[in-house]
């Protein structure tokens, strides 16, 4: 008998079923400490590869590891017929650290709690891949005519510097794909899935100013020296009223679009709650407490942060020193509509013109990202999210930035949307994260239904 | 034949009697490496201690070391006749590290290069000690009425922190004496004695402010959450126009009294210059260039500088996260009229009125020092200068602080005065310090008419 993608409960006696591979699997892929940031964990991070290549070849995958300047790509295809449409997953299995002494069980055992898988990389991303993956097997059982390309990455964590590259190099295969559904992002709340339509991006900069050549006697030539730290603190409040966070550098928010009321009302009823947000990063105050206005912040609008100032002493005590040279590191989060590029010149030449002998060097940037929410690919999306978890799925934003995001659409030239199936509660990077299997069997058919919604509709 | 300390040409004669002896015994201080900051020289600091003891007991100076907590103090009397005013001289012993690859000998080998006493230690202030000694010596031989202490110390690099508590413990002795001579200053410029008529003082302040628990994603809580750097940023641009070094604290520069024209007119004939003062320090841009502003910022002027900061991130690039709690170092040197507490309480008082939740700590501080330009006590040294030197003396200021000063000045309850040798080139704290028989002459001459001088005279 035949799976069928419109009936709830054989997708959950589908998923039921194969609980226990899911399990084996994601058990598997958790116990291997893939840290992609640690140069120590070069060879578990090949090691998660070769094993995630082998799970999508037990299942009748055909594929291959990309190499590239760093950690290797995974890509392989669940069926190859040239007349059915073709949708690429995208996943990562790198994983964050699991440093401290927080994790009440071992990060790379997988710890299975009741419903609760508990380990690094059980929700970021190691699950919800696994759960794409059934998904792909159940649409595979119901006879869906899709092709499904997996493309697991392992450097997601690390800033997908590979990945351009990669694929550049790969570009004629991996263009051959209708669509791209990311399932690496997290619900506002758990019991109503959410979607992002748009990624921030991020600009990281650093500020120096050298002054002297030596560390110099503050008695003895203090009050007539320069003195760089001050000088370069001086050059963050001429961009930046730090308290409320606003930016001071004309035309810094000039291309952000104001959102519509469409948009706003999304967010309205995204679930978001701003004690839930005060509890989950452990912060008692805010620079702003109205809940809209909090999420267009975090969602919308972008930022200016200081993140390290180097130079000086930073030992016990004063060391009244006054010391040659300052370095401050800072980033900005932009949202759609602005670019690396024009940001990171307005906010150089507005210093250049300001403080003419301050050095500013930008590192390398990540594009944010417009999704859409209207179309076949977004309506896809509604209503697997609507079979899944029955429960309409909103629209909103992501605050953080996924590099290869606007890096696959430009340069395989084909949509992406997000399907992520994360919670708050899981724990993104943090200690004790874990996925769960309401969320797992809930993607199961969500992903489900949305191959079998694409194949029957063209993307895009 | 007795020795006159009216006679130039017999002091000269004298010194030159004796240089062998000074350099011996300068070698034997240079070469012990007593770096009272590291704790890996403790035993050669004690060394050092008994050392200079030795010296002072060869020529029948009867004194010890008075234990501290710290390192050791060395106390002496060159002869102590009842009916005879005393004067005490204080110096120091103790050195600032000779690391670097800066150095062109061995720093703690004394390296005699013509005139010239090239070693770690040579100017400051083992050199100027020896050379008040064989001053001591002179009027010794000249039949000179007065009883001579001599008090070196051997923490005055490192802050005094014991100081005061020996003086204290050793009070009823110490006191016996008319007037304290301090030589460990430097002159503006070769060939022009000065002596400073007031040093400033440092108050060191450390502000810290907490916003979250742990670090923070920027892309998924930045535009909300606080930013403990940026905002101590602000702080710190709220207290001080950077670039000037203008400090904006009201009521910061109420007790900074004017200078006299006498003094302003000691300043201008001081033989101060910019040009030597940017090729000392190796800096090319300065706050201020105006030479008797650039003199009056240096010495008579407070300041507020920012020493380091500690928080975020400090490795190489940027790492976007945004730290839970910064800390800033700062001080200010005073000068004198303002004292440590009503300078801090001031400071404090701004910051929490304004940014409340910002923690303002105090470290130990330094209260600056108001000598005399006119009275017995300065007129001695104007001849001595006048006597050794055959220039006249100017009365400037120190823009450093001496610990020891305002301690003696208040504990010990007897006048201060500096008849310091050391020069710029000399290189206080820097690489391939030197001092020079030229100084060291001079200086014997000048030592030993300053005793005759104050022989004759009542001090204070």
């Amino acid at each position: 008998m035949t799976l069928s993608t419109t009936s709830r409960a054989e997708l959950a006696e589908f998923a039921a079923h194969h609980r226990s591979d899911f399990e084996r699997w994601l058990a598997r892929l958790v116990n291997i400490p893939s840290v992609s940031v640690d140069p120590a964990r070069a060879t578990d991070v090949r090691r998660c590869a070769e094993a995630g290549l082998d799970c999508l070849t037990q299942v009748g995958a055909r594929g291959e590891l990309l190499e590239t300047g760093g950690h290797p790509l995974i890509h392989a295809r669940l069926s190859d017929v040239p007349t059915w449409p073709t949708i690429t997953v995208y996943n990562h299995l790198d994983v964050q650290p699991a440093d401290g002494d927080d994790w009440r069980t071992d990060p790379f055992q997988l710890t299975t709690h009741g419903d609760r898988y508990i380990g690094r990389g059980a929700t970021d991303d190691k699950g919800p891949a696994l759960t794409a993956l059934f998904g792909a097997l159940a649409a595979r059982s119901a006879d869906v005519p899709i092709n499904v390309n997996f493309l697991w990455e392992l450097e997601e964590e690390v800033g997908s510097h590979h990945f351009e590259d990669a694929l550049l190099r790969n570009r004629d295969s991996l263009k051959r794909t209708d669509a791209i559904v990311v399932s690496d992002t997290v619900w506002v709340t758990r019991g109503k899935p959410s979607s992002p339509a748009g990624l921030r991006g991020m600009q990281p900069f650093v500020l120096t100013l050298r002054t002297a050549t030596t560390d110099l006697h503050s008695g003895i030539t203090g009050g007539v020296v320069r003195n760089p730290l001050a000088e370069l603190m001086q050059v963050v409040c001429a961009c930046v009223e730090a308290r409320s966070g606003r930016v001071l550098i004309p035309g810094f928010y000039d291309d952000v679009e104001p959102l519509t009321p469409a948009e706003e009302q999304a967010f309205r009823e995204s679930g978001f709650s701003l004690e839930t947000f005060k509890r989950d990063h452990q912060v008692a105050s805010l620079r702003e407490t109205d809940p809209l206005e909090v999420m267009r912040r975090l969602w919308a609008m972008p930022t200016f942060e200081v993140h390290g100032v180097v130079g000086g002493y930073t030992g016990p005590g004063v060391k009244a020193a006054i010391p040659p040279r300052a370095e401050v590191k800072l980033s900005c989060r932009l949202v759609p509509n602005m670019t690396c590029q024009k940001t990171f010149d307005r906010i150089r030449a507005f210093i250049m013109d300001r403080f003419p002998d301050v050095e500013v060097h930008a590192e390398p940037g990540l594009e944010p990202f417009k999704g859409r929410t209207s179309g076949p690919l977004a309506d896809a999306v509604r209503a697997a999210y609507r079979f899944g978890f029955g429960s309409e799925a909103v629209f909103t934003r992501e605050g953080g930035s996924i590099g290869a995001v606007p890096t696959m659409e430009r340069i395989l030239g084909k949509p992406v949307v997000f399907l992520g199936l994360s919670l708050p509660e899981h724990g993104y990077h943090a200690p004790n994260e874990f996925f769960d299997w309401e969320q797992a069997e809930g993607g199961i058919a969500a992903f489900a239904h949305f191959f079998a919604q694409l194949a029957q509709q063209p993307a895009g």
